[in-house]
């Protein structure tokens, strides 16, 4: 049995307040992207991804309102209440991730962060599309889809985390060291809460597909 | 309609738990203080906070037990069991983070610690407001006005996070980085555990009120 | 009433699984203690422990989807997804450290390594105990032993954890500081992983006995 028979209108604030959850998970990707393609300017530039970490906060927070007024909702609270935490998290890594280059003081980004970056853009793609199908999950297949390519980044953010060790500790400076193992780690705990999002997802298929 | 009217005397045992539990939260975010305030006999002062590390454990475990004997319990069994495990974290934290003051052999507190134990202990309050509210629901809007308190503390603990990494940076000796950095992420991660608990007592809001 | 009674031939497929899992874990656990006892061949051993990793991750997909398909299942699909999910964690945290081992170069494990292994191969013996008592669950005080057993276990890890810091600040030497004290965290949030497997083991003894 599907879902779609018995939404109903007033329902539909959780998957619009979801939907821009998804919309300020991308516009931070796409600022991290931004800032590491044109490294100027990194304290007003943080100053815009904070502002996005603030609508983040500000529609998780509205997610649990409405989830305090609404008796009946389409999906089960709790799964609401973990995909607005995930999608919140996500945005928070990226946020802190890029604070971190302004705490530390970073002159250069490196091809490290860049390819974190894209990970978590193409991650956050992922993400916006299996938050559109949740509406009326009619087309399972195209969320399972988000489900397996976000496990497939996180996997490859992993190998560039690894990757990125590896070359770091080659500079023997620790102070180099902490900053920037600092940094990867941030972007790669990102991508885990990505996967955390589509463990949703998956919850979400289980029980009403 | 409220929990009040089918609370039966036998599960009156939950509440008094966890209002241990929160007691507990209290002491070691006091004892906290007091080992800042008076920063001497280290060894000693952290025997007492594992001493209340140990009954917060203790405590912990006792509601688990209780949910095993307990056929009807006033809260959903899992929220009773996930606000046991938050209040038994933020007790965790706070003993860990002390736990490194000896363990990194810290000659004195700086004033990013004082100020984290400060937030810690204005958290522990308003989580033992929120415990007690509990009891009854009868006056949600303090507890509502308690996990708006807790978040608005995390967001300042992320802050002295920020100040206190910022500053620390600046000393350029590595080994000192690394334990002060440690000590100080501890604390921020027991303020965390305490918007756990405050996103517990927001769910328990949701279901019963 | 016990589980045993409604447990339908279709369902045994979780538990199954779940013994797949758990001997996982084992094998993880023991190929970790072979590696430092055999200290030779790193990159040849790590690729067998990221197979059982994979083979891991197989298996806790091969459950995601059986929850897509089965409709009744013998324990709340919930604590399914939980178990699933923490089993995969300690395995996981096995392999992460592991790989570390070869991103840090380490020449030599050291006796705190070979101490959290050994906690690490108790603790997966446990969990593959309560896994096969999930079947029936008819002897819920074995799974409660084990439960204990975990959790004596993890404290034992904590311990082992502050004793190897406070001997690793010794050195003095902030990239071999920064390398152990990674590594050896991964053990000990590998003995956390176990501890939420036994928390889910005691969670499904709430409702099922």
């Amino acid at each position: 049995m599907g879902l779609k028979s018995w939404v109903v209108p007033q329902d539909k604030i959780f998957f619009e307040l979801f939907e821009e959850q998804a919309e300020i998970v991308c516009e931070a990707a796409d600022h991290l992207q931004t800032i590491f393609t044109d490294y100027t300017d990194i304290p007003e530039k943080y100053r815009q991804m904070k502002d996005l970490e603030h609508r983040g906060d500000a529609m998780a927070h509205r997610v649990y309102e409405e989830l305090n007024r609404t008796f009946i909702t389409p999906i089960e609270p709790e799964e609401i209440s973990r995909l607005a935490t995930a999608l919140d998290d996500v945005i928070d890594f990226i946020d802190s991730g890029t604070n971190m280059l302004l705490i530390y003081e970073i002159e250069q980004p490196d091809e490290f962060m860049v390819e974190f970056a894209s990970v978590i853009r193409q991650a956050a793609e992922e993400i916006r599309t299996g938050v559109a199908g949740l509406r009326t999950l009619n087309d399972p297949e195209t969320i399972t889809g988000c489900c397996i390519e976000i496990n497939r980044l996180e996997n490859q953010a992993d190998d560039i985390l690894s990757k990125a060790l590896q070359n770091l500790f080659k500079t023997k400076d620790p102070v180099r060291i902490i900053k920037l193992k600092d940094i990867y780690e941030h972007f790669e705990i990102a991508t885990d809460k990505c996967e955390d999002v589509a463990d949703v997802f998956a919850s979400i298929l289980i029980r009403h597909t």
